[in-house]
């Protein structure tokens, strides 16, 4: 049972850093000094906004700093960082802006951490972009091994600036692009203007992701529950806007992932997907769909990935539709929605009933192909601080695991099966 | 056995009627003839633009209305109507606009049809609206026992000209309203300035109804899969709008529909909004739900209802958390991508191993409660036209159809229940 004595080799795929605001300023080009005062001045008005909509609270945040302030210095100090990722057990991870999720103190310059939206002012998006990416790789530079670090890409810029950015970013050892969730009005995803930037960010191998955070909230009023109820979408509609238009026919290297968004609503979209392209009843009456090649469930496949966090039990059930090697557990680190610093006991609650192969591919493995990990490098990390699978409750009698979930398993993609649904949990009996 | 013996009532949901545009003159104010001739004119320009979507295929076009010249004919003409209702076995139904969802030759005045939008021109969106509406009184007064008309509503203009619509169309004996699924540059509709219409409409007993059709087209260029992917979005996305923002408090006697958009986004809806009201790790952060008094699920079972039209086997697998009572079947009447005229071999292939008692209110009983149809009346119909339960192919010993789906109902709602996710199609073993 050597399995059972080998620890995870985990990586979060969603983790997050970024300086205290105003330590941008030795990043941030001196001609943008002015624009960056300016900036700083207005982060009262900010948060008060940020406390309308309710996204801030108060309370919480009182809290929150009081209990975690040590360990939220990890959000930019590399050694603290060290000990807060061995502590729950993870050896590498994938790093967005925005280490503060709760108070923004640490908004990357003219706010395109994660907000980073399409109709931002192409200079200042992307002198701000440039100084958390000059930041980000300095710090991923302390432990390159442990750290991949995703650099911010305004995308709706010049395409000359943007392509020199990747090559920049790629170059300065950053390994991933965020790209805004909305262009709002600027051109959408299918737009062939974006050809050269996806042959780019393939020839580079550095995958493509958006994150949540952007939404139209100028629609929302007051209202948080609107907000929160249709924050995961936005991130998640480039994926069919490049689907349709054929940008992984055109760029079968290319790698696109959504994060932060969970992973609940992917098989449902591809069953629709699928089924509309295959020639279901419904879509009789449509011109045929020839930009694509092949049905939807193998682009997904092949070039697109989901970092779906903090992964929950209801997902995880459908992991057969969504497939096993498209979800890419992440911490969150270290905001407080996600598993830091109880990651280990998280773990153990999520993943104790998964049979042990496919959880260190959720964990890790895929991870560590998609952003292209040194695995042998942080294989020794991980025998250091990786929780063994009896941490995780798991038992060291795999073939009953296995058995439980067979019919879920054999199902899978049931519209391309024959199953008329996806048999859930029938494993659990 | 008499549950065997009793013929099902059935009622469309969603079922759409239409003049062929040019002979909406009559019902039109005179003052707008003049924009109907300029409107009418761009005929062939709207037809053009629908064709480079792919939304209008021409060769499916040409054999759909040789195939179907007759039939077609009951879009507008209710005695051709009536043997179209009795060939599939529907003795009610729910009617809609724009009977011609192939060529567009029954749009109604200015667009207000299924595409009604929230910006359209408030002068001309409501003169149409009043001109179809004026038609659809006429036409389900043939046989009022079996059409409950759907009045359009261009609810972002002026309230006091809208409320004054609800009430001419209730006097006229329509008995629902048709709303903007999309607001556009218009209030969105948690704005207090509808408070009057849902005062109204509640008042009047008139279910509010958002229907699939609208959608941000602009953004898509020519990719007809990008539309058809989230065009179902866009009606549902009023949901949690209102939801949020206490319209259902504030006017609990108010029903809100959801028409032809499916309902398998519902369950990860209910859970993901379920779970951040009632404090999931997710949602600490953020401030309280004050403008509820109850958990989401409360208002959909006792607010919202989904017209789901042609349900899937994977929608009916999710119908416990759906919540059997909030699925209204739908035959689509006369559009090719429904059921119709092969609406009995449909319902046979979907229903089969559902129990009868369940199937009947998914079939008509929950339509005819939330429109408000004469059942009495409507019986006699039914044990006219209406199939048995022999005839979905469903077994006189329901005890064990019950039995086989027992873990289904009751895991129900697993994330109230205490399961971990739900054990969907367990039956079928």
């Amino acid at each position: 049972m050597t399995d059972m004595t080998d620890p995870y080799l985990i990586i979060s795929s969603d983790s997050h850093a970024g300086l205290p605001t105003e330590e941008y300023r030795p990043y941030l080009d001196t001609r943008f000094h002015r624009d960056f005062d300016e900036f700083l001045g207005q982060r009262e008005s900010r948060r008060a906004e940020m406390t309308r909509l309710g996204i801030r609270n108060e309370t919480f945040a009182t809290k929150w700093f009081e209990e975690h302030e040590e360990g939220l210095r990890g959000g930019w100090d590399a050694a603290q960082r060290a000990k807060e990722l061995d502590g729950d057990g993870v050896a590498g991870e994938v790093v967005f802006p925005d280490a503060d999720a709760v108070d923004s103190r640490t908004a990357a310059p003219f706010g395109v951490g994660l907000g980073l939206s399409g109709d931002q002012d192409p200079d200042l998006g992307m002198a701000g972009a440039q100084a958390h990416n000059r930041w980000l790789a300095d710090f991923c530079a302390h432990d390159p091994k442990r750290h991949c670090g995703v650099a911010l890409l305004p995308i709706t810029g010049d395409v000359g600036r943007v392509v020199g950015e990747i090559h920049r970013a790629k170059e300065a050892g950053l390994g991933a692009l965020m790209i805004p969730a909305m262009w709002v009005d600027k051109a959408p995803y299918h737009d062939r203007r974006y050809d050269p930037v996806w042959a780019a960010a393939a020839e580079a191998r550095m995958p493509v992701i958006t994150h949540s955070g952007a939404a139209p909230r100028h629609e929302y009023g007051d209202h948080l529950g609107i907000y929160v109820s249709e924050v995961t979408w936005w991130p998640a509609r480039p994926l069919w806007f490049m689907l349709w238009s054929g940008v992984f026919e055109r760029h079968p290297g290319l790698r696109f992932g959504i994060a932060e968004s969970g992973c609940w609503w992917l098989p449902n979209l591809l069953w629709f997907m699928d089924r509309l392209y295959l020639g279901s009843h419904g879509g009789k009456k449509l011109s045929p769909f020839a930009e694509l090649k092949r049905p939807p469930h193998e682009y997904l496949d092949r070039n697109i990935f989901i970092c779906a966090t903090n992964t929950k039990r209801r997902e995880l059930a459908q992991r057969y539709e969504i497939g096993v090697d498209n979800i890419l557990w992440g911490s969150d680190f270290p905001h407080p929605e996600g598993t830091w610093p109880r990651t280990r006991e998280w773990l153990r609650s999520t993943f104790h009933d998964i049979p042990i192969g496919e959880t260190r591919r959720m964990l890790g493995q895929s991870a560590a192909e998609v952003f292209g990990f040194d695995v042998p490098a942080l294989t020794e990390v991980a025998r250091r601080i990786g929780p063994l699978p009896s941490d995780l409750g798991q038992n060291a009698n795999q073939a009953p695991v296995e058995a439980s979930w067979r019919r879920s398993r054999e199902t899978g993609r049931h519209w391309l099966t024959g199953f008329d649904f996806p048999y859930v949990g029938v494993g659990d009996d």
